[in-house]
């Protein structure tokens, strides 16, 4: 599908993407009809076509859509920082500022449809776990950052972090969302932060625990 | 509902039990009907209101069951060793093979039916809360017990650590799914096992990092 040639249609576009992210986020891709984004939008079923061949286009859009929130969020927040320790530790007080300020209604949008999606639709499937090794590879070239400026010790194993931080961050979500206590993110970034803090060389005198 | 009376009975409802933990792994609780549980189990829709008064008490004694399946494979296999070290890293073990072995067809049932009801049915994301509390709870029992045995150090933080390990393997679960490696279970669980290490007093000569 081409993008949008006039302003109106590109911005009609941008808001079906945003509510599309919304109510995936909390029904779920399947229970989320064409009609509900639609409506979500002041706008009637008809008309959708003009921008998405079907909702699986539209899904897949949503999930390009999504990673630009999700970067603007916790990208933007790493890369304020230049020295390789402050911004693995800002991967952490990131994402759980992405969390706790419910960008997406549902929790972590890409956690919810990953688990929804992950037997069903191996293409989307696919296109989600494209966005989880982004994340893993951020984390991994933090690490390898810190490891080239003698930060992180050599031996360090940037791949292991890298999962361990994304699956401990994600769990968490899941896990604050299930008992509706933001503060498990206080409880496991103490211990990711306790343990990045064993990677480094030359720790700070007082290492949180 | 009574307990049923007949032992066909009994046996009915246990397979619509069973084959019901698998839909609603695999497809979601909203998208799985009656039809499809009775339908896979062999039987006519009918049939059903005889064993469960709606879906939702369906769910409920699923929710009871599937925490049944999974303490068969973790709880058993944590209890089968004494020492309160060893015990904590049976838990890491035992949850890779409650993945690994698909035990459920859609990966961890908890971890589904909490990401897709947390915001759409508050009395079943309370009722699978229950079952992450337990699973903390059984992190921070073996921590407890090992601080009095004097094999973990006095001030490790339990309640942190059974928040990190369950959000560790919950999330680890997500990312070996949607990524198709259960080897990403090999990655975390290595720097969980160097985390607890840290807390033992008088570590092993060797820990594996």
């Amino acid at each position: 599908m081409p993008v949008p040639k006039t302003a109106k249609a590109r911005a009609t576009r941008a808001r079906l993407l945003g509510e599309a992210a919304q109510l995936f986020s909390v029904k779920g891709y399947f229970a989320t009809t064409v009609e509900d984004v639609m409506a979500k939008a002041g706008l009637t079923k008809g008309g959708f076509y003009a921008h998405f061949e079907s909702k699986e286009a539209l899904a897949r859009a949503v999930v390009e859509h999504a990673a630009e929130m999700w970067a603007a969020k916790i990208v933007a927040h790493v890369m304020s920082f230049g020295e390789p320790r402050a911004q693995l530790h800002a991967v952490l007080d990131g994402y759980r500022a992405y969390a706790v300020d419910r960008t997406f209604e549902g929790g972590c949008f890409f956690v919810n449809l990953s688990t929804e999606l992950d037997d069903q639709n191996d293409d989307l499937r696919r296109l989600l776990d494209d966005r989880f090794e982004q994340f893993r590879l951020l984390v991994m070239s933090i690490m390898e950052s810190g490891k080239a400026a003698g930060v992180f010790a050599p031996d360090a194993p940037s791949d292991a972090v890298a999962t361990l931080v994304v699956a401990t961050l994600t769990g968490t979500m899941m896990l604050a969302k299930s008992s509706r206590r933001w503060e498990r993110f206080d409880e496991s970034n103490a211990l990711l932060t306790r343990m990045i803090t064993s990677f480094e060389i030359d720790p700070p005198s007082s290492p949180s625990t």
